[in-house]
């Protein structure tokens, strides 16, 4: 099935202002982009980058085709699920999924199969019913069960730790220091992160 | 395999104070205890809740034998373990597990088998090993790898978003009003709480 990654390619992670700069931010998107890329390709998908601007990186454009679209995130999805064709989406700031995860939701029998992110999000989709279309705003996981029944299509969810973990905020980054073996999990200790366990959960700290 | 459900029953879940009573954390932490148990029965196991004290509650009693051990966490379950029996070891605060996360520990061929929580705790280990010792302070998960690594046993990750939602903070309890449909779900839904989906993630609004 085709196999979509959205990027907004200006100010990603706007979340992690906190402790990382604008030009960090970029390259840290960047590491967790070629994770799920990787992952992606490991997994025996050919993905599109569907990005609001033109990505000229060797290192992604190895592993994907660049599509530019400078809508929104849903106008621009639901443009190509217009299309008809079977899709899979897959968020960017996936950096700890494997391609056992991602055979998990191309081999399932249901008309839509999704993949709740923590606080309600969206993770990833993979569309079989061409009438179903997607709305990432709010709590996008009930809208899309929503959605899906309302177009009488079947839905399967997700259950996957990995799939989950989209990294949005500073907490977050905890969990690819404690599970990630990729980029970003480089990236981040390049950078001088470490585990903070000092608290009730485990944080980061910065050197 | 033997089934244990640490619980302590002074104050329990104080990091939820900003949101709830002591009287009302210690009915939550209940029906949090009441959906874990029941979907160990519902799995084929036999739980004994290991609680720092007595327990007269019929609908506890009715799905568990209760075994009394006021040491702290670490070494009321490493005295367990010392008998050398395989256990299975899951924590009282997963309200979203369903029987087939539970199978998946207990099938598996793994000398430890464990799931980790979001922020590097321990939500449930499996154990064969019978040299095998927990420690449930700081990143746990990480230590429990390092440790069953140290004994020579082998290791396996489980990858599941519900066994690794422990409801510890305010916002998880988002998680409970998003996936959940037990006695946790139906107690916070009583109690005002509603999904607050003004945010960046999804969080709770009591009325």
């Amino acid at each position: 099935m085709r196999c979509l990654v959205p990027v907004a390619t200006n100010s990603p992670k706007s979340r992690l202002a906190p402790v990382l700069s604008p030009a960090e931010r970029r390259t840290f998107a960047r590491a967790m982009l070629l994770d799920v890329l990787s992952t992606l390709v490991a997994a025996d998908c050919q993905p599109t980058v569907l990005a609001t601007d033109s990505i000229d990186d060797d290192q992604i454009t190895n592993r994907a085709t660049i599509a530019v679209d400078d809508r929104p995130l849903t106008p621009a999805i639901n443009a190509r699920l217009a299309e008809g064709e079977p899709t899979l989406i897959v968020m960017a700031d996936l950096p700890l999924i494997e391609p056992q995860d991602i055979i998990q939701l191309t081999d399932s029998d249901a008309d839509v199969t999704v993949a709740p992110g923590l606080g309600g999000g969206t993770n990833a989709l993979a569309i079989h019913d061409p009438s179903f279309r997607v709305d990432y705003h709010g709590a996008s996981y009930l809208d899309h069960c929503r959605a899906a029944d309302e177009v009488g299509a079947s839905v399967e969810t997700v259950d996957s730790r990995r799939l989950a973990t989209d990294i949005d905020e500073p907490t977050d980054l905890a969990e690819i220091l404690i599970h990630g073996d990729g980029a970003a999990a480089e990236w981040l200790t390049a950078a001088g992160f470490e585990l903070d366990t000092t608290g009730g959960r485990v944080g980061v700290v910065r050197e």
